[in-house]
């Protein structure tokens, strides 16, 4: 058995916990969070994530579940100091200034973290730079939904007069049919992607004041085709509490001159976290063998063969699944 | 650059040739047959295969093109003698067989040998893997087509009275779109595909006794639902000379109860044997760098990290690619 950590209870965290129930060799030692470990209803033991270096002869892998980037760039090498770890760190501009400093400290203690797995991060990061190696010449194009934004949603529930709110990203369909038919595209922000609001006012609000100020609020919707539904808190209540999401990676390359290849990778999730999570405890498995074949410092999703994610041997890896 | 010798020169060897012009970092040495190699036209020097072990020294890795899964259980081990090599063998059940044969080789001669890629095996087998490591709990299915394939053609052109023909494997779209919806299926032979038959007849030859044998030939047809359409020689040069294929790897997994994830790859191929050649190139780079790494032996798609096939250094992919 491999034996986890969960640093963090959020969704993530949750996700992670289910997902461990599946993955028959994952043993959960425990979950550590910042919260009073009293207030918080799991199936494994809770514990203050003060304590969580004394088990440093307990635990494989840790698997950090941190609500925000922020959170991560400071956990990730508090928590590395003394365990291997796996994160989703998803803030990808700052991906290489904490890659150094997950590297740095995995050498310096002798340990080892995968940074930034996930789906996107992740698996569609996979995707697109595989896609790339094999089809050198082409395009690659991005869509994501329809899903939950919890970004957008939140930014929307920072509006006065608004009570609730969630929103869903949504591809445009048309477009991802004109690319797989063959269509070269230069794509606006706006001709990717809708935005689809779902919001319950607080009483007395002015729906025309709060639509014209979702749908020109800049960076969040005024580049989009914004829509805003105003319902009930029982609706939103009854319909709205899923966290689906999915998203589609597509290449289209050519070969010789004319000669067009599609390559196309989809997701369609009914919980973005309990996926996510499902990956990331996938991860931890490879990360737990490459520590004990001697690897530390900070390593991507880029940098571990497949065949360290199974639970196969290499022989019947080779027998069952080439 | 990475020098490379393309071993055949069928459909496959072409589109290994076209694909070294369009992958920057390769270059081919050169071209090297089983025939009189004046009577091959190409791009590429020709030689005779007799002459390969002289370009010991002037080739990184040598392409296996051989037209067969007989002719690459020979073919490999001995140009495995002297030369890192890429091949696309593709009997499944013949693989741990010819695995072991060529790890033998390469450890005895201090060389690399990559076998079994391509798309099917090779890509899809790698997405059904990952899949399944992610979603352990859940369901696997593969399709393939809209395409040609070669041995049922070859079945077609066997029979007596058929001058020339042409058969495509045909996805059950209905089925593909019941399990992306969620239903869980038990599926026949039958249900998954269809076979679409374009016969040219030799004079006099009778259609429908050609049908009947058609449709109930064994192992190639009889399980399947099968067409045949009776074309002119004209329709077939002009409608049927492309190399179309594809396929889909569909994963339904369960993360928790009844929280359904599909994971979907794709591909829709203009050329099968000009993509099959852009993976075995892009799999070269993998392997002229392991093996510069030190490693011998044979390897899978398996057992290399992504990187490796890539142009870009690791700081390059963290910045550009997570």
């Amino acid at each position: 058995m491999i034996k986890i950590g969960i640093v963090g209870y959020g969704n993530l965290g949750k996700g992670i916990e289910r997902a461990c129930e599946v993955f028959e060799d994952m043993e959960v030692v425990g979950i550590f969070t910042r919260r009073n470990p009293e207030d918080i209803k799991a199936k494994s033991a809770v514990y203050s994530v003060d304590e969580l270096p004394s088990f440093k002869d307990q635990i494989d892998v840790c698997l950090l579940a941190g609500g925000s980037a922020t959170d991560l760039m400071e956990q990730g090498p508090s928590v590395l100091e003394n365990f291997n770890t796996v994160d989703c760190y998803d803030t990808h501009a700052k991906v290489p200034e904490y890659f150094d400093k997950m590297n740095r400290i995995g050498k310096e203690n002798g340990t080892l973290s995968l940074i930034s797995t996930g789906w996107d991060p992740g698996l569609f990061s996979i995707q697109r730079l595989f896609s790339e190696c094999i089809l050198p010449k082409g395009d690659t194009y991005t869509f994501w939904g329809k899903g939950v934004s919890q970004g957008h949603s939140d930014a929307l529930r920072r509006i006065e007069g608004v009570k609730n709110a969630i929103q869903y990203t949504i591809p445009n369909q048309d477009v991802i049919e004109k690319i797989k038919a063959g269509e070269r595209l230069e794509l606006s922000t706006r001709d990717k992607h809708f935005r689809e609001c779902f919001v319950v006012l607080e009483e007395g609000a002015d729906e025309k004041a709060i639509t014209d100020e979702i749908v020109n609020m800049p960076n969040y919707f005024s580049d989009y085709d914004t829509t805003v539904h105003f319902i009930s808190e029982e609706e939103l209540s009854a319909e709205h509490q899923g966290m689906p999401h999915g998203g589609t990676v597509i290449r289209i390359g050519e070969t010789s001159n004319g000669c067009k290849q599609n390559y196309e990778f989809s997701l369609s999730l009914d919980s973005n976290p309990e996926f996510t999570a499902s990956v990331a405890v996938a991860y931890a498995r490879g990360v737990h063998r490459a520590f004990k074949e001697g690897k530390t410092g900070a390593i991507t999703v880029f940098d571990l063969p497949l065949s360290y994610l199974s639970v196969y041997t290499d022989e019947e890896l080779r027998k069952n699944y080439i």
